[in-house]
């Protein structure tokens, strides 16, 4: 079992929403969505906000990383989101009622390969709809002050296991921070140990 | 040829350092000491000060990537040191002079696995001991002005090439941040890419 906890918003989490089913098969995947603003701004732990050498580092990155993937992002995406929390409360709720990975997949391919903002319209209305949901029904829910208070509680849940960033994979009581460690967790989760480098 | 940027004082360079020399077999490897401080401070950019979640995941990452490699620190070690600069500007010095290498692998010997601060007596005169140099010339020099502004020059270089952490493994143009990323910077030093992972 891996909890996959993940926040829209985060550059990185693309990939691993892009690869996760294919790479975990036969291994349970909980996605479990969180609001990663409110964590950063609690640890006072804001990667990439005015540091020009690490942002460019990070596109050039992602975009090896997708090379190597065979995903096709057009490069640099919208960022940072400017309402990521709305499409996390989404995402909560969709994750309570059992849509979630078709709703993460389909805004995250809109926002890095079709240039539309995460949490924002088109974006949000037409993900959630090819998640086979109503926009209206969902943002009305998302936004009301229980789809406020859902995020939070999930969030607090996050940071309680130790969650410092996004995507991070949880196993058991093994944290795994970063994309580029979801083969590490997922190796653990199957033998209780990464492989072997020595 | 890999440019390998790195600081004493960072933690996961300890891993780098152990691994690199036969790692990269066949890749020429030139060992490039910074002042990894200098550069945290101009970036606003303090990676673990203060940060309780992100440090009680460095050392259990730290420790998982030890027994992956198949190596034996004692953790954690002292950290952060108080006088990394020093054991930087002695590295930059052996730069200079050919000695790098086996200071740098003793000074993170003493630091991991018997728990003395790089930077500062005893580490410092048995590391340079160790290395085949007379510690009190070495110190002397180290210290000078020509000393600080040997390490200030080499950490400027790194800056303009966009280095914003340590280590730092740099090919060509392409800027590889993080011990877990010496792997993907002997693959492109050796065919140009990375590996595919689609």
């Amino acid at each position: 079992m891996i909890d996959f906890w993940f926040a829209i918003g985060s550059t990185y989490t693309y990939l691993s929403v892009m690869r996760i089913d294919e790479l975990a098969a036969g291994v349970e995947v909980r996605w479990r969505p969180f609001d990663i603003r409110h964590v950063l701004i609690a640890h006072d732990n804001i990667p990439y906000a005015g540091k020009v050498e690490k942002s460019a580092y990070m596109w050039r990155d992602l975009q090896r990383w997708s090379d190597a993937y065979g995903l096709s992002p057009r490069f640099p995406a919208p960022y940072p989101l400017a309402d990521s929390p709305q499409a996390n409360r989404i995402a909560a709720l969709a994750a309570e009622e059992g849509w979630v990975e078709p709703y993460v997949r389909a805004t995250y391919r809109r926002w890095f390969e079709d240039g539309q903002c995460a949490g924002e319209e088109p974006n949000l209305s037409a993900s959630i709809a090819e998640a086979g949901q109503d926009p209206a029904r969902v943002l009305a829910e998302a936004n009301s002050p229980d789809g406020h208070a859902r995020l939070l509680a999930v969030t607090k849940r996050a940071m309680a296991l130790g969650v410092f960033g996004a995507p991070t994979f949880a196993v058991g009581g093994e944290l795994f921070w970063g994309n580029d460690r979801l083969e590490d967790a997922i190796a653990w989760a199957k033998s209780g140990g990464l492989a072997s480098r020595g």
